[in-house]
């Protein structure tokens, strides 16, 4: 067992399984070419088989070594996930189950050291947008149910739900064809359509800028922390220093 | 009476409040559509009574508490406007009425505290805006009168107002179908028109960006400001220490 | 002279000024309404003919006291260049002619001191861009006749000569329609065209968010600078004091 | 050889060097003039010529100078491919030859000592972005797989191989017509499109965003770097000055 254990945590079994992941991407990817379908299909059908019995393989042994333990590390569960999806049957759906294969790529995030220090960086990133994010959503549904009841009934195919609102929004926020594709037909028949579209624009431009401020002075708070700490700490030391001159000197002062 | 201050203000009074703005959202949210309308209308029109009138109640009684000093607070007259909208005829359009129902859904900013704090934070970076806001509304002035004059016989739809320039002058800022939709059809009869069109937009970006670099710097300012005071606190005791060794060593010189 | 010189500097004719800038930008913009033109256009037009000889008087005022030191303040440039731009002829176009009167509005730049303090502001982020701006028009010019050589017999339009193409450069660094309105299209003729707009794309992007990433640091700098300065300040305060408390020692020592 | 050097590396020569680059660019620009072509045409074609002419004598007689230690500075090699390639045939394709000619313009920047100082700056920036623009690109490959596999057959034109589908996701990234253009029609067909494109934009936007960020951040860090740095030199001499300080005193306690 402790052999297994060492194998698994071996520099080369992690380097082993990099490759069949970057080998895996490459064999999906050339299977999206018909051409490349028809000439090497069968082979590239193996690769994947192989690349996928590795990977289930590999998810055996680090249970057998870690057992239950093994479900508490994040990029653990990262990867028995993106193993288990590539399992599933999604209703007989060839399409989705063959689509859904590429997601194994992304273990490479998990897999390569580099790559797993920027997303744990990204993910860092996010609590500091999260209170922003909660505003957000709650302007978003508000917005969505007041869309849906003004505009439902004439332009259902952009508001005629909840949902379809919140996908026109999110489209409105982005910019995209928001005057000229939506608000001024709208106006044609609600003059006063822009009462709530232009609000609704710069309300969530002004919280998205404000969730990438907060993103931004978060970064530089741990870095000017760091740096000013450092400095602290000789303050620190002078100070201590200056006290026994102090201590010292009332040592003088008691001699004499 | 200060046992109904009491009940105000105690924290559980507090999560009934929000529990039933949420499930008023709920329900609001529901109404929109057609076949929960069909099914449980009368439920959810019951419903949403009973949550306007808790909210009416609620009103009453931090009024019966607090007096005219209820009006002294952000947050109240924020509850209060939403309330007392709910209860306008808006001349009688029933859309509008009930439309305008779901911004009782923003009472959660004010009541949930977490809420109640990033609203504040989003609030502060305004006035840091507020200058550059105060030049981009002049030069929004001046290019639409410019423009209404310019293009106001030929394009009535887009620049034939005042109020129509300031909209589409909104969807170029934008940049949404600001060339192909708009400039370039306009330069087919007024070829210098880009001469109008570029230079709003490379002044109004630049005015743009430059109100997010003020909420930045301003962000960053009050981070490194307090760390930058707790180091120069420290400089402080330190100047201290030293002074009392200079008196120290002053009275030993006297002595010998 | 004095007297004049008291006058002109005092702050009741400067808020005088404004006063008429204000009402001249009113009067402007309701010009631009057929209605007002019908029923009040005389009027109008008697306030705009007051306003304009109450600047021309007013830069007459200051030239007769500030003689030629008059032209080397900035501001004073301003207003003399925007009064005088509305003297000219525009080769009797009546539309600009009247069109540009609105810029008048501007001087409110120029009279406000908090807004000319903003443009002082917002002018003084311009050179930290300007570095990046150099390289960036180098850019413009080599694809704009990149783009014209290539892509301008086919496309006359949009790219027939190097302005067409400068034109057209804006647009699709704005992202506006570059995919859908002109690169797809294109690219049936020319399937490489992409080759030529995605870098130019990425690399506008690149240098464009680093010319704003160049305004936050210099406004962060200038602002921990004088932090930083202030507490450095209070360090060297902190050696002289050390310094003389080793003297001090020093003489103790020669003493005893 | 010695004064050959010298003048290679003499001011003089270098501002002659950027005068010729100059009016290159100029006549460069001139000949996608029709008129200009027909009128001066063989003047254009002959300081073309005279102009390549200069800078391949230039490349030779800096390489008889500096001989194999020419290519190791990267602006030398940056001169040399542009040269190079103003010579390549590219496979008999006029048009191509005549539009690259105009990259030599981007020679300025090797040249104009400013220009290059500001390239280094930018491209010190690219690092920064590194890291994150490498879990971008496998988001990308993921993403174009995944919609080459899943909407490839019915719109091959948008996502008919991995090329088109890096192309479109290109597009949508910038949101250029990305709904109205694509995932609303694309959604008639497949009502799920959503799912794929809706995460895609968030997440690449997130990751470039975080980009950006990082090169704020970078260029932050080394400005306040510099000025603590000053600081903690200070603090180190005071910290210099506190030991003398307790030697004197340690003398001092070891006489009395």
């Amino acid at each position: 067992m402790s052999k297994l254990r060492d194998l698994i945590q071996s520099e080369t079994f992690n380097r082993f399984i990099i490759a069949v992941i970057i080998l895996n991407a490459i064999v999906i990817g050339l299977e999206t070419s018909v051409t490349m379908r028809e000439k090497i299909g069968g082979v590239l059908k193996f690769l994947d088989g192989m690349a996928l019995t590795i990977f289930i393989v590999e998810v055996i042994l680090k249970l057998a070594v870690y057992r239950l333990s093994y479900f508490k590390t994040f990029w653990n569960l990262f990867d028995f996930s993106i193993v288990a999806v590539s399992l599933m049957p999604f209703g007989g759906s060839v399409t989705v189950v063959r689509a859904i294969r590429i997601f194994r790529a992304f273990r490479l995030i998990s897999t390569v050291p580099t790559m797993r220090n920027v997303a744990y960086a990204l993910m860092n990133a996010i609590p500091a947008m999260g209170s922003v994010m909660m505003i957000l959503g709650l302007i978003y549904y508000v917005f969505s149910v007041l869309a849906t009841n003004i505009f439902g009934e004439a332009y259902p195919e952009w508001f005629g739900t909840i949902g379809a609102s919140l996908y026109s929004l999110f489209q409105i926020m982005t910019l995209e064809s928001w005057s000229m594709g939506m608000v001024r037909p709208i106006m044609e028949t609600h003059p006063q359509a822009w009462m709530v579209f232009v609000p609704f624009i710069i309300i969530t431009t002004f919280a998205v800028v404000n969730s990438f401020v907060a993103i931004i002075v978060n970064s530089m708070q741990k870095v000017t922390e760091e740096e000013i700490q450092a400095e602290r700490q000789e303050i620190h030391i002078l100070i201590d220093e200056v006290r026994k001159l102090q201590k010292d000197i009332q040592d003088l002062k008691a001699r004499s």
